[in-house]
């Protein structure tokens, strides 16, 4: 059976049904939004050539967008070559369904009825959408950040359908360090007085403000200190004075007006609700929970894995990437993205990426391109 | 004419009359808090024996108690050989004039009246302190954080007064990503309904949850991953459960319990004014500013000067302290603590900060104990 799949680059939306989550809550008539680029094909064995592209916090199933330089045709994760799947996740406010989302039993937003989720849940919710559209193998995933907490959970749990995984700047579970930066960002959010405990959705008002508080603290842990550093320094914004002789919320460094520029944008486009659900499954990611531990359960993960991690990353430190790199039960290689950009290296140091995903496939696919006779680098 | 200085370890306060800051503000009638351990001496040559110890952000002028393993009898710094004085930063909240403090004109607290301070104010308010007294030779000054800041401002500034300095963890300028996190600590504070543009002394409450979240924002800068990492990692806080089916701020993992117990011990001791007003004064530190840049600056520092860093600071990371001692006009040595503790380091780790500071006196004393004969370490 072929899948009845969206036409290429048009967002869709898929119900799935009922979800019942991990930790026992269920979320009836879910519907997944996704996006795919190139063509279905399954091989004799039923192997598929489905890459499951999995987006980060506040990501959205648009990857050809937000990985340009490494989604589409002839490009590292090759849209000639492989049907190139990405959804939405559950939780999401980009049409999957989420706290911003129509309950079914009042058509009012969900608020604050909707569950916590884990990101086992958004793994299982994304199985469940395969199943709806009958597709029960996938050639690779890959992601960074919270996605590539998804990779990692895809390949313990359903080895059966994943054949190798590519995960890029994240670790086996949340770090104390996370949870509380992390942590802080959902209290600014749940402390703006329009959050109305969640249920903001219909008072014609929104948490912007601690959204965008949130997203200020948020950035400074995605980008590393160098990088910011470089831009800015200690500049005044143009026309505003942070040196004069009484401070002013209105007399910025250029640094605070970038920052306050990203949250703008970010407020723009996305909801806090989401945010607050969303990070909280980062605080929950837990390779080892209920499995007997961290290095039992990465030494149970028997899918190929490629592990990469940037060595000024401060929210996902490398030495969590070595840390799956020395207990994953099956390593492919292992990649350090060198740059002073941080976290978000993943995202922005393209020709870097680009090498370590065309290694991965040429690792992976015998017949990728230029699997034959390339230099083996080190990863 | 021998000082007349508080009797040792009682807090004293000196007026020392009306300040002109470096942004052209007045503020009338200053009062500096300090405190003093060991008896004062002078040389012939005009050389006193008093050691400044400079307090961070949120200390006080009890050097002896946050240094307590560091300042006392036949301690590294060394109140049977030397006379220590602590101030109390001007902003403070600890017995120096701050904006929680009576206005002279009309006996209400300064509030948003209180004019911005810089790291140059700082030390010219200690100057103006010391000269009152008529203290007009300082043998070390010595400081981390925001009180290393103020070391190199007083280099700067008083080459004549003082004739040694040793630095921990600090910068020559606020670097782009301490100012974006800076300010998003003061915009905490400011966004708090209690804080009343900064006038909330006489309205019965205060803004102690802006503060509080400001703290819990500052600790994880303070604290390297792998230090909180190692005490809670994903441990849920006992009796509460972060892993339910619907997220609540009331069920915590242990780290946020944590971090609500640091910053309830923080509202409990000290003024969210304070807190706002100091950490712009870290946002304007600049050494280069109006002179040269940077690296002229520093390179006019003539006082003997020790730099040391922590291998694990994200705040001040140990790139700028190798960029201190590159370009420092008179390096006495440079020593990195090694430890998992990150930018606190400079206060937890006891055995090797009396390593480095036994090796600073010994460098700049002929008299230090073991100063002949001594094994020469790495600095």
């Amino acid at each position: 059976m072929t899948p009845n799949l969206a036409r290429p680059g048009v967002l869709a939306r898929q119900p799935i049904g009922d979800f019942r989550t991990e930790a026992g809550a269920t979320i009836p008539e879910v519907t997944v939004a996704y996006q795919r680029w190139g063509s279905y094909r399954v091989d004799a064995d039923g192997t598929s050539n489905v890459v499951l592209v999995e987006h980060a916090l506040t990501g959205d199933s648009d990857a050809a967008s937000w990985w340009g330089d490494l989604v589409g045709p002839n490009k590292a994760i090759d849209t000639d070559r492989y049907c190139v799947i990405c959804t939405n996740v559950i939780g999401g406010c980009q049409g999957t369904t989420g706290p911003g989302s129509a309950h079914p039993a009042d058509g009012r937003a969900w608020g604050s009825r909707f569950p916590a989720v884990s990101i086992r849940d958004q793994v299982e919710v994304e199985k469940q959408f395969l199943d709806s559209l009958g597709i029960t193998s996938v050639f690779a995933v890959i992601g960074g950040s919270m996605g590539g907490a998804r990779c990692l959970e895809w390949s313990y749990l359903h080895p059966e359908v994943v054949a190798a995984a590519a995960v890029f700047a994240v670790s086996a579970r949340a770090s104390a360090w996370q949870i509380g930066i992390q942590g802080a960002q959902i209290a600014a959010i749940e402390n703006d007085p329009s959050w109305h405990g969640g249920d903001y959705y219909d008072t014609g008002t929104a948490p912007n403000a601690g959204l965008a508080t949130a997203r200020r603290i948020a950035h400074l842990t995605y980008r590393g200190e160098l990088e910011i550093d470089e831009r800015f320094g200690t500049t005044p914004q143009t026309g505003e004075n942070p040196l004069g002789a009484h401070r002013s919320a209105g007399q910025r460094f250029a640094v605070e007006s970038y920052l306050d520029y990203q949250a703008r944008k970010l407020t723009a486009r996305f909801d806090a609700g989401t945010y607050a659900v969303l990070t909280d499954s980062l605080n929950r990611h837990d390779i080892g929970r209920g499995r007997g531990g961290l290095n039992r359960a990465l030494s149970e993960i028997t899918v190929p894995t490629l592990v990469a991690g940037v060595d000024t990353d401060i929210l996902y430190p490398y030495h969590q990437q070595e840390h799956l790199s020395r207990n994953l039960g099956n390593l492919l290689g292992m990649a350090k993205i060198v740059s002073p950009v941080g976290h978000d290296a993943f995202l922005t140091e393209t020709r870097q990426m680009d090498r370590i995903l065309r290694n991965f496939f040429e690792q992976v696919d015998p017949d990728a391109p230029g699997a034959a006779g390339q230099i083996e680098y080190y990863i």
